[in-house]
Parts: C-alpha cells; sequence; structure tokens
C-alpha cells in the first residue's frame, strides 16, 4: 500500500533468514551479509540492526532538540541489545544510555524527553516494556 | 546493566547522529556510514536499519516455524519503511510483505501467526499501529 505523505520509501529484501544478504531492493542499495547472533559465524544479525537504527535516530533526535534550544549537539549514544529466552522463542532487551559531554544530566534528561516523542524511531520501541532510554555519566552494561 | 540470561550481547554506537559513521563497538564489528533520507546524501539511514531488522529476523523466524511443522523455508520478505510528517517530528510507516512460494496462503498465513510470537524484532514492533504484516501474492508498495 502506497503511504500518503511519505517523504521517502525504502525496502529492505530478505529471501533466505540468517544466511546470505539482506538487501535494499535496486541495485545500488546497501546490502549486508547476514548471520544469527547464536552461531560463530560472520555476519550482521537484528541485534545490530535495531542497535543502528536506535542508537543513529535517537542521537540525531537529541541533536536536533539542541539545537531548536539553541545548544551545539552534545550527546553521544549507546544502544545495547541482548538476546534471551522469552516463553515463546527469544526476545531483545534495549538498553539505549545517553552520555552528555557537557550539559549536566537534569537539562539532558530534558532534552532526552523531548527527543523520544520527535524520534521515529523511539516512537516505534518506546511502548515495550524491554526498551529502557537512560542519562548516564559513564556507559555500562556490565 | 548487565540483562540477565543474556546469549548475546553487542553495543551500537553513535556520535554525530545522521553524519559519520555508526558502528559495532569493538574494533572488528560492523561500521556504516549514515545519512538522512530526507538528504540527498550517501550513506544508509534509520529507515533502511528498521527494515534491515525486521525483514531479516522475520523471515528467519518464518522459516523456523516452517521447519517446527516439517516444511521447507519458503517465504521472502520485503519490508517497506516509509516517512511520513507527525504530529510532533516525523514518524515510519512499516509494512512487511510475506509472500510464500509454493505455500498457500492460508497455510502462509498460519505460519506468520506463529512467527510473530516468536520474532524478537517482531515482538519489539507488532503492538505499534503503523506496523504492518501481510501476506501477499505480489510485492506491492505502490
Amino acid at each position: 500500500m502506497a503511504v500518503e505523505g511519505s517523504k521517502y520509501h525504502t525496502e529492505i529484501v530478505n529471501e533466505k533468514g540468517l544466511t546470505g544478504q539482506t538487501y535494499v531492493r535496486g541495485n545500488e542499495g546497501l546490502s549486508l551479509g547476514v548471520s544469527s547472533s547464536l552461531l560463530n559465524s560472520p555476519g550482521a544479525n537484528p541485534e545490530q540492526f535495531i542497535g543502528f537504527a536506535l542508537s543513529t535516530c535517537f542521537n540525531a533526535t537529541i541533536g536536533l532538540v539542541e539545537s531548536q534550544h539553541g545548544l551545539k549537539h552534545d550527546s553521544i549514544v549507546h544502544t545495547g541489545v541482548d538476546i534471551v529466552k522469552d516463553t515463546e522463542g527469544y526476545k531483545f532487551i534495549v538498553q539505549a544510555q545517553i552520555m552528555f559531554q557537557e550539559l549536566d544530566n537534569e537539562k539532558g534528561q530534558e532534552m532526552v524527553d523531548e527527543a523520544l516523542n520527535q524520534c521515529p524511531v523511539a516512537k516505534l520501541l518506546k511502548a515495550n516494556e524491554n526498551v529502557t532510554f537512560k542519562v548516564v555519566d559513564k556507559f555500562d552494561f556490565s
């Protein structure tokens, strides 16, 4: 179905599951070798793709919010994605940690709160109980 | 925070928003140039990362469900991601289309229904009103 008001459309193709390549439709697009995180084989996995989406989009959105407040972009985002057993199959635990380099954490939290209402990837994920966003002094997933 | 029962952990870093590289922490990991879908510049964007995650994970899970039913893997998944204006900022519309090559669509829908309860990426996304899953005879986003 065509999407009304679409500013951009992309289409991502997978034919073989967690082997071979997943690629952007259209020959010039990105193509990436994929694999399962549970096997020791080369290739990117779905955990990493979720992390790429959230780290990139959320940090860009924080930068946008900061610019709306006359501030320079000051944040780094690390997204940790873990896979754990679920009642059925597996589930991902997604932890976005946001570090501000100069801004104090209280002001940083305000930027994060605004970004949560603007970032398209955060909008897709934030209602899920297994997705968290946290302002940190040091990145720590240990 | 360490995740109890984690079978695998990955950490994805973004420092500059939609310019430069987003990368897997640890020097040997994947690093990808990023850009905004709304600018005509090279690089992968968050829309594509969401599509890579969903197409790869969901098609792999369908293959797993099929094997649980003694069937061979028979599906191809195309995920369309569009960006549209939202009340605040933008939002993504995510459409996963699943084509079965030999299996009839009724049986295919049963595989999809089971996969929705097993696929980690589907679990993160499926409750969102802007994410849909549809068995199709032909891929069509027009």
